[in-house]
């Protein structure tokens, strides 16, 4: 019997294989899209399904891509031929919410937003927000250890997620983790599983570590500087002052232009760049108004204001940036990270590549944690080989900084040529064969973050 | 050439064969000690001399137990007969504090509170506290994945580490993580480690991640109570109410008892049990009396100091737990973690295993995360079977209340035969895979965690 056969036998209606469905299955958010189309998409709707689907594919060696809601930026879901799409987008349950210890248990395919929603009505939040949090699930959001713009003070997804439930590749299931604040009982794997990209197993449930919503007032600074090298290094000040701002986001002056255009808000002038600055919690008003003198005295045009409304207007400038990439061009968006005394330096390393390449890389920073978005843009579908050189050229850069190829979107399919360059050939060969033990017939995410067919 | 020769050879004067270290490193602060004495110990002064001691270990197929300060509460550094001790006690270098991206480089051996004397001078604190600080190592911290006082706010080590040097069975180095503040750079081998109890690799050195020194008054609010479960469901009053103390202290009646006397303080009323809570940061007063409101709401006989050095005296009391226990017997300190709503009911678990099995169990506990430590007080080296088979039945209770065997001490040898319980039979094997991955002929401290032979 074929797999399809199999599935359909044992999965009924859960087993989708009309065209649009196996199209979509093809691409994320990246751009990039899997050559030729998967064999079924499985729409899960429990655990048991995740099961069965599981031990189809061990039985018949088929290789497995979990899909949330296809918004990754690193090719890490996307499906081709001969691939079971296992799609957990219906699996969107919140088990549990406790607000006096602090945790729920929810479903894997529940959208961020759709959570933090129901969250709000209890007085809690989940804090990892990565900017696709309206559209993005938990599940993905944990396959990819997400960032967004609140870790420098919130944390990233690995500090906010207490245990795992793991469907393994021959359908057995494993409870990873805890409910409590601490536990050291064996290996930590429910923080190997968050970034693991579907490599290691299927996340059937997590139990998530929530805050409580801050109390008081947010409070916004603006402030516009003659260059990027400036924005820069007022960012870095900040940081070095030891204010901790909520959100500190960097625009540099083609992203800034491109979203004025979008918005059809006023030119910017020539080389403008842009600080955008919140801050939260019992001080944010004084840590508002030190921050903006940091601004000032780095030369900075600066506005502040106490206004959440108006906050979140001067943050929707930010927040347009990826609408305004997408009217230029086809984007590729990267994503490195460095210490954040490095971002001057990075800064300046974009501006080279810039020069010696002769392409523009509009670029946001979220400055606080050190994380930037530099984005290439071209005509049509494929990434052409100069902006792949210009972007391994960047990679390089970024790893000289100490920093980092991947602050948050991931490996999947764009950057695994690059992977043994950060890690070393040693703890490459370490990761795959630690991978090799959680699915021993590589029919996991099989081609995505260790393979070498790039 | 014998292991010992060949050691000599190599290493010159850091093997030390001297009888007392011998003597010394057979045993922990547990008060377990294991069989037989090792056959030398090696005092590591650079990563070289770890790899130099991993390739013999390894040529030769020696078991090696990685030693920091000793300090361990569970037996994980404890070296018996036909083992090498590597200590890593001499490498106590800061090789970098660099207060603009709020980390520091260090080696393993330094201490705790060595390294945070250092920083404070930087204006910086790295977190982690766990109540072993004055006598325990970084390394040792990492090896524990140890908590202490301040976790709840404050977060564990898992979540204070940015990366780690490791050095393999084999004497390879790896550089695991990242300086930056995101990451996602494949899996995440930084958060496996810590915790891992020296079954992965040695740790020769860290980067830490880093807060900055807390500005602003810290206010003390003590509290006594008719009895413990009223005093732990006060504690998760305060933290149901979304107040975030910095440290919520509990002793019970029999431990408040115990430092007393040993204090030669005023004999407490029979019964009365404590609550020490300290609120920090820039809303620490209003916090206080928020604490205070509720606690007395609890008939908490409560009182507020706004005065730092008063602070301390009053959570001395707390501090002196270990010697007042100490003075009445051998002690083996339990460390199970629970759901913070749970604490009530845990209480009253151990309240029932005191009357099943006739003895008093003086209990502990960071309420703050509910962390509890229990503790069994015995005359004699060897700890009873009617005292391991109480322990037991609390093991049992904790996992049952959703908690864990333990919050932050590790399974080290006086747990091992818990683990698959907690983990499941699955789990348990897939995380021995794991671990022969990095040391494929099981020459990491053999007969720890993972071990049957309990």
């Amino acid at each position: 019997m074929s797999v399809l056969a199999l599935l359909q036998e044992s999965l009924g209606t859960l087993v989708d294989t009309d065209e649009a469905s196996l199209e979509d299955a093809r691409a994320d958010r990246s751009g990039h899209a899997a050559a030729g189309r998967p064999l079924a998409v499985v729409h899960a709707e429990r655990v048991e399904d995740v099961q069965q689907t599981m031990r189809i594919a061990t039985a018949t060696r088929t290789p497995v891509v979990v899909r949330g809601a296809g918004t990754g930026l690193a090719g890490a879901a996307n499906a081709g031929a001969g691939e079971i799409v296992l799609s957990l987008r219906r699996m969107t349950a919140i088990s549990e919410i406790r607000p006096d210890d602090l945790l729920a248990v929810v479903e894997p395919g529940i959208l961020n937003a759709d959570l933090n929603a129901e969250l709000a009505t209890h007085g809690l939040w989940w804090a990892p927000d990565p900017a696709s949090r309206d559209i993005s699930t938990v599940g993905g959001n944990i396959a990819t250890g997400a960032g967004g713009l609140l870790c420098a003070k919130y944390g990233v997804v690995r500090d906010a997620v207490l245990g795992v439930d793991l469907v393994l590749a021959d359908g057995r299931l494993l409870h990873l983790g805890h409910r409590s604040v601490k536990g050291v009982t064996g290996l930590d794997l429910t923080a190997l599983v968050v970034g693991s990209e579907g490599t290691l197993g299927v996340v059937v449930a997590a139990t998530l570590k929530l805050r409580r919503l801050v109390p008081g007032e947010t409070c916004t600074v603006t402030a516009t500087f003659p260059g990027v090298r400036s924005a820069a290094a007022a960012s870095a000040a900040v940081t070095a002052a030891g204010v901790q701002p909520a959100i500190m986001e960097l625009m540099d002056a083609a992203s800034l232009a491109a979203v004025h255009a979008l918005l059809a808000l006023p030119v910017p002038s020539a080389g403008t760049a842009q600080l955008t600055i919140q801050t939260d919690g019992p001080a944010a008003a004084e840590e508002a108004d030190t921050i903006a003198a940091i601004l000032r005295a780095h030369d900075g045009d600066t506005v502040v204001s106490h206004d959440r409304v108006e906050g979140e207007r001067l943050l929707a400038i930010r927040r347009s940036m990826h609408a305004a990439m997408a009217s230029l061009g086809t984007t590729l968006i990267e994503d490195v990270s460095v210490p954040r005394s490095a971002m001057p330096a990075m800064f300046d390393e974009i501006a080279r590549i810039e020069r010696e390449y002769g392409i523009t890389i509009p670029t946001v920073a979220h400055a606080g944690d050190g994380n930037l978005h530099p984005n290439f843009i071209f005509d049509g579908p494929e990434t052409p080989p100069h902006v792949w050189a210009a972007a391994d050229d960047l990679f390089r850069a970024a790893i000289r900084l100490g920093g980092t190829l991947t602050g948050e979107h991931g490996i999947g399919v764009l950057k695994r040529r690059w992977l043994a360059d950060e890690l070393g050939d040693d703890q490459w060969q370490l990761q795959r064969q630690i991978a090799a033990v959680f699915d021993p017939l590589g029919i996991l995410n099989p081609g995505k973050v260790f393979s070498l067919d790039a």
